[in-house]
């Protein structure tokens, strides 16, 4: 835990190598954890990381690749024969096994697959790549502890003493017919706490929860947090089981799931990392700002269409910025409650009343704002009332609009199937700019006549 | 995993609570899961929330009180008695019976603890009770199953079976010496695995990761996360072992932490839902409005000063929204990264190096993006040269200015210990905003010379 990564640390390894000092190597990285040694490899430059790679034991170094970065680990395994692949694999679970060798060409992962000498976990890598991305069947892991209903406790023990050693955590042990058909399932705990003449069919909970392999991951994340599972087991349309995921896998789903929408919501195309090359950063984000962009146009065009306002009512013109910003800002808050609601399964009560109390909020922030901006703009400022009353009312009917269209974007979108955590970024905040800017100046001309 | 509140089902149950068909009701709640059924109470009317909670067993409904809303969780909590209050919690684990607990106040925590009927578990609530929100001590239950070293395996079975009992999950058995320090770890596996007669000393691990009782709940998430532990002990600062946090403890934080920054962005103080009362939102809604308004009225103050190129140049003043809107979204993008960056421990390099790659990031999209904008604006929107030429070097410096202002603001709030996701919201598009606005005028001015 107390690991830091120092500059003395770095500035000692880097020497160690350049000395081909490896047994000195060797042990300072004895005691460190995989997930601090990965991060050290981030830190160092991409040969030194390569060397220490190719020095460690594949134990150890399986376990770094896993947790390393996918840019460094891609540059990493360029390097790496395909044999070595497949000894570094040859260690992994088969989860983590076919997600790395997922990120390999096609021609690359049969020669792996090929080079790997446990034909079992071969067998079982290719099967979860069989699987499409985002779904149970990609994230699951082959290895669990299974048991047939007939056994007795004491023979169970015996048999899992064998199958345990290959599974890290055991969580739960899966009962099954002689058909691999999932029955039941008991924890370890039930099984040292029973008496050993006992049949696991006695001892079993037949209710189990189970999901179907080609369920959407994000659905299985809900469930397993909602039902505060730590294991599911996963199973095809015949009941049969075929695999189990375990809760930290879903703890990734979930972060990266919260990571996307928080960058949609920025603007930002998935994943990138602040240490992502200039290259790869402007890709993310030119796309949004060109949207951007032409959404100004949009709005340059609106306000020269209304020109000839300018010189009876000059002032017109100075609160457009501001319009603009109160729509986008009411707009992204509206969605972003949705967007959330959606996404915790939170969202109770017809569209009726989510309109109604939209609308009840928005009038509230509505009157609130305009009555600072009439006081305050004409206090200060210096205004005419007439001016003052257009901006009020002007404000309030934006953020009226704005707010029911920021409520209900993310909500169709999510009917049609589009990720609605999209509605919360410059996507929104653009139409409603220019949504905005119009309804002002359609109601200024109502009312002033020009 | 199949339930799905339908309209018959709400139907049903309320047609038999207003005939108080208990058995009946009993039997429909028989299969259901604890999480589901808090969410049928969530559906239905207040009254029949509290009528099938008084029905059902405690042992189902102390899990059920646990999964509730909040704010459901509190009205029916203030229509059950402090004893009744006991007896929910006396089923449930420390850490789940201390949450509830402290939603109460501080009177009612006093009576309920008091009507406890198990001594220790009122001693161990009152202890996680004691510990200040957001750290490992309040998040950690006390319930975990723990030998001493001295121990045989075959001792250390008998003693589990009495312990496991009350503990609902095993992850790990910690071991400890006579004065209770924590000294290494087993698991039920590698108990299984041994000998009967082997020590525990020879068995257990003696590297354990460990937190200290005050650390940060977040940091704690980030450990167990990083190192892909599913529970960690919490020891006080002379190691004695205090109680242990489980990973679907950490699944909450993590949800909670990233909810909160994505509400941050989006302009809402914490903590609300979609089904919050009108007040409730716009309580969390108005605050941030109103900051962008006073933002705007600054805007407005600017746009005035410059009212005299309003005659020679009118289409400059077209073109506020849209600079305003670039300055807005790029300064948002360049902070969600860096928000990112920090959640996840990954900035990297030195600050110069991060500046750096920042401008040229900021002059590529810049470049980009005038050069469309010249192309378009004279082509289809007709503007003059000098207007276009204007608008185009002052779109690439509010590009640059509000990147860089993007980047270091968060690293700057996060340096001085407040939350950089403040960044990503309203605070900085407003900053932004003004600042573009400014900086447009200002070089117009030069360039154009009014």
């Amino acid at each position: 835990m107390a690991f830091e990564i120092t500059d003395e640390f770095l500035e000692n390894l880097v020497g160690l190598i350049y000395e081909n000092n490896d047994l000195e190597i060797k042990k300072l990285f004895k005691e460190v954890h995989f997930a601090d040694v990965a991060e050290v490899l981030d830190e160092v430059s991409f040969d030194e990381a390569i060397y220490i790679i190719k020095l460690l034991d594949s134990e150890k170094t399986s376990e770094i690749l896993t947790e390393l970065d996918e840019d460094t680990r891609e540059k990493i395994l360029e390097n790496l024969s395909a044999k070595e692949i497949a000894d570094e694999v040859g260690e992994m679970d088969s989860d983590d096994a076919a997600d790395i060798i997922g990120e390999l060409s096609e021609e690359r992962q049969e020669r792996v697959i090929n080079a790997l000498e446990d034909d079992e976990l071969a067998a079982d890598i290719k099967e979860l790549l069989s699987y499409q991305d985002n779904t149970a069947g990609a994230l699951m892991a082959k290895e669990l502890v299974k048991v047939y209903e007939t056994w007795t406790v004491a023979g169970c023990m015996r048999r899992i003493r064998g199958q345990a050693k290959e599974v890290t955590r055991v969580h739960s042990i899966y009962v099954v017919d002689k058909e691999d058909k999932l029955v039941g399932r008991l924890s370890l705990k039930d099984l040292i706490i029973a008496k050993s003449d006992q049949k696991i069919a006695e001892i079993s909970k037949a209710k189990v929860d189970a999901v179907n392999v080609n369920e959407d991951d994000e659905k299985v994340a809900k469930i397993m947090a909602k039902y505060d599972l730590e294991a599911i087991p996963v199973i095809d349309d015949n009941n049969v089981l075929l695999g189990r995921i375990t809760i930290d896998d879903i703890v990734d789903v979930l972060k990266e799931e919260a990571d996307k929408d928080y960058q949609m919501a920025a603007g930002i195309s998935q994943d990138v990392e602040a240490n992502d090359t200039i290259w790869e950063l402007t890709k993310a984000r030119l796309p949004w700002l060109i949207l951007a962009l032409f959404g100004g146009f949009i709005s340059v065009s609106i306000l020269g269409g209304f020109e000839t306002a300018m010189d009876t009512y000059p002032a017109l013109f100075f609160f457009t910025p501001l319009i603009a910003a109160m729509a986008g800002n009411v707009g992204v808050q509206s969605s972003a409650i949705i967007v959330q609601g959606l996404a915790n399964d939170s969202l109770k009560g017809s569209l009726w009343r989510r309109l109604f109390k939209e609308v009840l909020q928005s009038l509230i922030n509505g009157f609130v704002l305009a009555a600072l901006l009439m006081s305050a703009g004409m206090l200060f400022l210096g205004f005419k009332v007439e001016i003052g009353v257009t901006v009020a009312i002007s404000l309030i009917s934006v953020i009226m609009i704005a707010s029911i269209v920021g409520t209900f974007v993310p909500i169709i979108l999510d009917k049609r199937g589009v990720d609605p955590a999209l509605a919360t970024g410059p996507f929104i905040t653009t139409s409603n700019d220019i949504f905005g800017i119009l309804i002002y100046f359609m109601i200024a001309k109502i009312i002033l006549g020009f």
